[in-house]
């Protein structure tokens, strides 16, 4: 079991999961088909959290690569090791790699029209005015996105917070990103939907809300 | 006390209310401004219903005239009714005017820039695929909206339907318009709010969406 405030046990731990975690993902800027061997598109979510929504879409989809993105390396531990059991589980996940990253470094991970899908689930809300910027919506990180995707490229965006998804969709629209589909109480409806963790626990309290959009 | 099913009683208390109806509309295109005898701004509300809404808003705002719109003229009289009602309580209106109007006949009516701003209050879902068209957020309606709306006029739209609100950001997002704000539960806010009679009756029963958008 993980110790808890054991900073060196985690990194023991990465240094021993290179097969799941990019420990130096700048290293693979342009060439991460590359990197998986295969040409398959690339999938990224931004803010992967324990891994559960990622985790899943890898083993449900073989032929698409999935890059879990995950600020910090202690949540990342808990996802290597949730992982791992749900390998167990389930057959050998290959198509599937995390790294620790802060999003406003994406341009240093990935070429331009390097990806071709951006996952953002549940990210946090930062609901007061002035921390506006560090939304994973704000204009600055949709010009990241739009960098980092393909020409019609999708982000898809979830999360149980209405003041961030009404900020979202203002700041998508404003920013010239194009609607292909909005659910306003997503649970309600019968579009195929693969949980977060967070999903799961919260999803009794409201609606969850999403889109999908594309620059 | 109005008639039931009584056409020849509707059309005459229609014709002795010609200091609230006009009846030949059409001939006021591109003179709106000369028929009220002043400069201020025209509001119109497409779907006014039996008019709470529209009366109130002329009520709260002299220096603004309103135009309410409503297809079916056995609704304009029980509209009539109650603004004579309304009016007994308060002090006379004189900036609001009815109509009956099929909204695709907009442009019948109104000269291109003559209005200052569009309000849709709990339109007709039409849930079926099929009377998409049929909607008044419909590509098709907004071209009318955007050819009747100065540069910069603002389109306000309430419903308690949520398909008709996912329907109406994508198609509002897709024509190209920008969203100044949304409200995903309005009631929730401190958003000056004026209420039509469909929303006071349904509003316990869900959440009232909100947007406000220019072309």
């Amino acid at each position: 079991m993980r110790m808890r405030n054991n900073p060196r046990a985690d990194e023991i731990l990465l240094e021993n999961s290179k097969d799941l975690i990019c420990l130096e993902p700048e290293k693979n800027k342009g060439k991460w088909r590359e990197f998986f061997g295969n040409d398959n598109e690339i999938y990224i979510e931004v803010g992967m959290g324990k891994g559960d929504f990622i985790s899943n879409n890898a083993l449900q989809n073989k032929d698409i690569n999935y890059i879990g993105i995950e600020l910090s390396k202690s949540v990342i531990v808990v996802a290597i090791n949730k992982f791992r059991a749900f390998e167990n589980e389930n057959s050998k996940i290959e198509n599937l790699r995390m790294m620790s990253l802060n999003a406003e470094n994406l341009l240093d991970v990935f070429a331009e029209n390097e990806v071709d899908r951006i996952y953002l689930n549940f990210s946090d809300p930062w609901p007061r005015k002035k921390h506006a910027k560090r939304r994973l919506t704000y204009k600055t990180f949709l010009d990241r996105y739009k960098k980092i995707l393909k020409e019609d490229g999708l982000v898809e965006f979830k999360t149980d917070n209405r003041g961030l998804f009404e900020f979202s969709l203002e700041s998508m629209n404003n920013y010239g990103m194009h609607f292909e589909k909005i659910f306003l109480d997503l649970h309600q409806t019968e579009e195929p939907n693969i949980m977060t963790e967070y999903e799961r626990k919260f999803c009794e309290k409201g609606p969850i809300y999403k889109m999908v959009a594309k620059f």
